[in-house]
């Protein structure tokens, strides 16, 4: 079937309108008619061929929501019109340790949404800037969210899990004091998941301006990471800090703000290292660096089902389509509050 | 009371015989005559000034065993003659969240069994290097291995308690793949006690002719980190690596072998950094990066019991007070297999 999509032909050509084609669902497959994509900075590093082994043409999106419009014979669990989302992963071994414990985000042989090897033409994976998507049912995702939730919802699919899926991994909950460094598009998510955990928020950010919108996200206390004497109020006080930025920064600062036993997990690489971080930190509290990398689909669905009881979604701001490139420009100067998220109705035209 | 000792009275200048003085046994504290005092890396770090703050006299040593002489009214739990070790803590402050636990070790005021803050002469604490000390109750700790072990038993005050706390941390027992990075003070008491402790051992050198010494140890794999292909082999498969190096390395090269949520603890800080670990590869597996300090006291009690049930003691080069200099210069070049242990019999003269 031949679909309209949004998606480069080469890493340093804007995004454009284009047809590609999708496989006729198999008989575990969910056909998806896609209301909205979420646009995750990972798309734009994708699409111009920042990171290694972009291949082309290149149709980003892992934050897709809509609704079910046909399903295979083995489908049992999804029904055509249920709203449904999709991730960063649409395929995995199934057969790993990781798989079997629901950790598909940490299989060898993940499957990406858009670059990821398959079957499929045009020998790779094309992602959520598109009309429809085929997804084998283990990768779709229940949305209970009202309707009026939906185009929202969609940054859940990545921003929600990468930042729900450490605050639970390290337990954060009552009683807890959490950092989240960074308020953007997972930052901003990160803010609110730990804030409805039940922990005491505290977020980090370089700018004085983001105090009131930080506040209004749900964090207790802000702190500009700039101000040495804030930063060192909070000294040996917290037991997790979620940190969000990619963009290469002093670790130090934050080591020294963990309790003993304190964790602060990354979950954005830098293209070039951090300052190497001092060792003594680590040592003298037996406090931890982490990685963690989005999250398997169990806990995605998770994290779905405690965003809809607690009513949360993402802040967004919606574009059509042919807006992707002046959104990508946006993004890079952190001008959104705090994620674009595609209409893609607007693709039909 | 004023006995021998050996030390330094300046950063330039070599460890000399001295007299240092000792205070009365108050109504808490411990008198222990001396036997056998091991010398630790820290030992020479802080002798020599190479850390700030080095107070003069300096008389180092916190691998300390010997007898009680001496026992304070309120002393309930040793008496005169009783094999007895002091490690690198001898005060804290005994009511904070950390002493509470008994990790006396993370205390903010920890003091150390030398250079540390004391109202005794000089002002500072003075170490084993010298013929008695007397500490505090709380800091003493019961030795239950034979009496002709003593003097190997020495080293599991520092070089034991370092290791046997990150393990235990990290919860290392059969069915545990268990990397040992480095093999001299601190490693080759790591890999003894992981395979005590049930764990399939593998030791990192850098040095092919340490492979029969690592094995006589009880490695199970021994692996030269300079050979790439050695290295690979592991990748992905660790679920703890116990990392003793304290020059600057390259620790991506062990990140990679740690399966997903592994751990590498750190447990020597470098004078300059490590080379900036690469974020990425904490993210894909959801690794940690982590470090420990020595141990608390009742999990020091816990080891020397561990060690004395499993016939476990330090492999030691004896050597008298006035060769410590000698010892310094050959522990410098690794020349030592793997701890200098001082007679401070050697002291009377």
């Amino acid at each position: 079937m031949t679909i309209k999509a949004y998606g480069a032909q080469a890493g340093d050509q804007p995004l454009e309108a284009m047809d590609i084609t999708r496989r006729s669902p198999g008989e575990h497959d969910v056909q998806i008619d896609i209301a909205y994509c979420g646009v995750c900075h990972s798309d734009l590093h994708q699409v111009r061929s920042e990171w290694a082994g972009t291949l082309y043409p290149c149709v980003p999106g892992h934050e897709i929501v809509g609704r079910v419009s046909a399903v295979g014979a083995h489908v049992s669990t999804l029904r055509v019109g249920d709203l449904v989302g999709v991730g960063c992963i649409v395929d995995s071994c199934q057969h790993c340790a990781e798989c079997d414990e629901g950790l598909e985000n940490y299989c060898d042989h993940m499957v990406g949404t858009y670059n990821g090897p398959t079957e499929d033409a045009p020998g790779h994976t094309l992602g959520g800037y598109s009309q429809q998507i085929v997804v084998h049912e283990r990768y779709v995702l229940h949305i209970r969210h009202p309707e009026s939730q939906l185009a929202a919802v969609a940054p859940l699919l990545c921003a929600g899990i990468t930042t729900y899926s450490p605050l639970r991994h390290w337990k954060v909950g009552p009683g807890h004091k959490v950092g989240v460094v960074g308020i953007g598009g997972l930052g901003h998510m990160g803010i609110k998941l730990a804030h409805a955990m039940g922990a005491h928020v505290v977020a980090f950010t370089t700018s004085e301006s983001k105090r009131t919108a930080a506040k209004a996200l749900g964090a207790d206390e802000v702190v500009v990471s700039g101000n040495a004497e804030d930063m060192h109020a909070h000294a040996d006080s917290f037991d997790f800090i979620l940190n969000t930025v990619a963009a290469p920064h002093d670790l130090d600062a934050y080591f020294v703000l963990l309790k003993r036993d304190g964790t602060m997990a990354l979950v954005g690489a830098p293209a070039t290292p951090h300052p190497s971080p001092q060792v003594f930190n680590l040592i003298m509290k037996r406090r931890s660096l982490a990685g963690s990398l989005i999250g398997g689909i169990p806990e995605t669905q998770e994290m779905l089902d405690f965003c809809a009881e607690h009513g949360i979604v993402a802040d967004i701001e919606m574009i059509p389509a042919d807006q992707i490139n002046q959104a990508y420009e946006r993004m890079l100067k952190g001008d959104v509050k705090y994620r674009f998220v595609i209409d893609n109705a607007t693709l039909k035209s």
